[in-house]
């Protein structure tokens, strides 16, 4: 601490992201990557872009890029709003569409960023228990409220909420904004963007981070309503013009057309995932069905995080989070078929020692 | 304005920054872009990083490039911060050292995007009134305030503060956190960075955009002492981890590196300016003597807004603000000595028609 710390940042518990190790070299599955390599069409519009343009400023309204993701969904640009990951249009949307002092809700397992968000804006939150099977109680929404988040597929359980669901939320919430934060729809889920245009309080938000293998570029969107996507305009525009820079829209123009290659990486995780996700319950272990890249595993017989410094010392990176509820789970990224493979056997090991 | 929009959304006033025509090819003197492409190497090292790393997040503390920073200035990594550009970094500034509802100080005429941070997070602000000749009056500064920020050299004027007088300030204000913006102070100035291990109140922030020709690229760092650095780390913790993207990073490690590259386009420019000033003088021209990398200038037979439309008309943007006391001036960047040889030409035209 510090004389000159602002009241505010002497009391927010920052974020603490998955390890980043520089140490050695580790099978990651703790940050839910994709194994696979971003699209070669990508690479290669990065690689002519970084040229002598760079002097300029990027467009700030990154009209392109908004008008390849409206193209992708059948939508106007004015219902899109691109940022710096999803990360940084959530804290967007805490801004725009949350009052400090007024009452928020969110699931109390999930996204461990929505916390942190509400206590740096001083939104106060009420967390929605889920059940023990970690469902979500949708009757629980049917309550006084601000503004509502919900992270599907959920994190860190992967747990999918279908959409009608989602609808019922909206329809029972008509005056609060809902953010429905899908980072990780594209592995199985259908998405609520189809429901943008019957609900003005929707606002969905994407990232290329998992789903296009772009987590090192930092690019999200979201789409809702016009008014939804000026408030955050308004927001971005009072904090930083440019939040994407040149090659960071270049590359994601490619990553959104080339969709191809996107079915094709994503089919290749699913098939993955399902094959781990039985050969763990073969093993014992109690595994949460998921539409995400990552399983939210844990054992009977085994602390979790027992089991996590095992793998660790082993080679493999998985996250652990030691938060009431799910300290005994671990969450594990569906890597490659080798990476899973190799995953599996030390796991085989650990346990039968 | 919408129903779901929050309090803070409704109230703020966003930043315009300078237009990027999509029209037609302009001679872009309005957003003082550095008019030399970024060093060779920085191109060749990001054609490199645009690989299939791309799909793992990128370096979160972005070490490698503070070590780059640090060793240029001869700091340790724990005293510098980085992010994307110097807006997001200011934005940042006003949440980690300044409290809603305690005023702070600025002068009148400075950078524009300074009430719009205190607007959006609420912290009440005295302008400090330049003087006539837009110079800055240090005694001012001596009143009670909780806060300060500085832009040196002044944007849009030009007009620099010796770093003795920036000295005298910080001594005065040993209880407040000074930012000092020296988002221009590469062409010509002295920087106050060598102040820091002297002052746990200052903070110094650069950007790459103008000094190193990377606007397009979006990085930035601030300097000062570890306690106002881990606030700041703290802030971006608490809204976005990974603000810079691989390529960025990597890019931005390369123009560091290359101070020769940086030193001789940053002769270059200044070596226009003085020419340009020189010529704008004859003219009979009002010129403020500037350190930066653009001229504030004014005539006064001929109205700035006039001038303004009809060198947009001839093809040269250069910047008109609306604003109280400089209403009739123009912010002109320091482009190539070709484009500035344009500009001279056509301003004649216009002031003898």
């Amino acid at each position: 601490m510090n004389k000159y710390w602002s009241s505010i940042v002497k009391n927010i518990k920052p974020y603490t992201p998955g390890e980043q190790p520089k140490d050695k070299k580790y099978i990651k599955l703790n940050t839910n990557e994709n194994p696979y390599p971003p699209s070669p069409r990508v690479i290669a519009a990065i690689k002519e872009a970084a040229n002598e343009d760079l002097k300029l400023y990027p467009d700030p309204n990154c009209d392109a890029l908004k008008a390849a993701i409206a193209q992708r969904y059948a939508l106007t640009v004015e219902e899109i709003f691109t940022g710096n990951g999803s990360d940084e249009i959530l804290a967007f949307t805490f801004l725009a569409f949350f009052d400090p002092g007024k009452t928020i809700i969110f699931p109390d397992i999930s996204y461990s960023f929505y916390p942190v968000y509400a206590n740096l804006f001083q939104v106060p939150y009420d967390p929605i228990p889920l059940r023990e099977d970690f469902s979500l109680p949708i009757e629980s929404f049917d309550k006084p409220n601000s503004g509502i988040v919900i992270a599907n597929p959920n994190a860190p359980t992967g747990k999918y909420l279908p959409i009608e669901y989602i609808r019922t939320i909206l329809e029972h919430n008509m005056n609060s904004a809902v953010i429905l934060d899908e980072a990780y729809i594209a592995f199985g889920g259908e998405s609520a963007i189809k429901l943008v245009s019957d609900f003005p309080n929707l606002l969905v938000i994407h990232t290329l981070s998992k789903s296009h293998s772009l987590a090192g570029l930092r690019v999200a969107y979201a789409v809702g309503n016009r008014g939804l996507i000026l408030a955050l305009e308004r927001i971005k525009n009072s904090i930083n013009n440019y939040t994407l820079d040149r090659l960071a829209i270049t590359g994601a123009i490619e990553a959104i057309k080339d969709d191809d290659y996107f079915l094709a990486t994503r089919a290749k995780i699913i098939r993955t995932r399902e094959r781990v996700y039985g050969e763990l319950l073969g093993m014992g272990f109690q595994c949460i069905e998921s539409k995400a890249n990552f399983l939210f595993i844990s054992n009977p017989r085994i602390r979790a995080d027992f089991l996590f410094k095992e793998l660790r010392q082993k080679g493999i990176l998985v996250r652990y989070f030691n938060l009431p509820r799910i300290e005994n789970h671990l969450r594990v990224t569906i890597g490659s078929d080798e990476e899973m493979d190799f995953f599996l056997t030390r796991i085989k090991e650990i346990i039968s020692d």
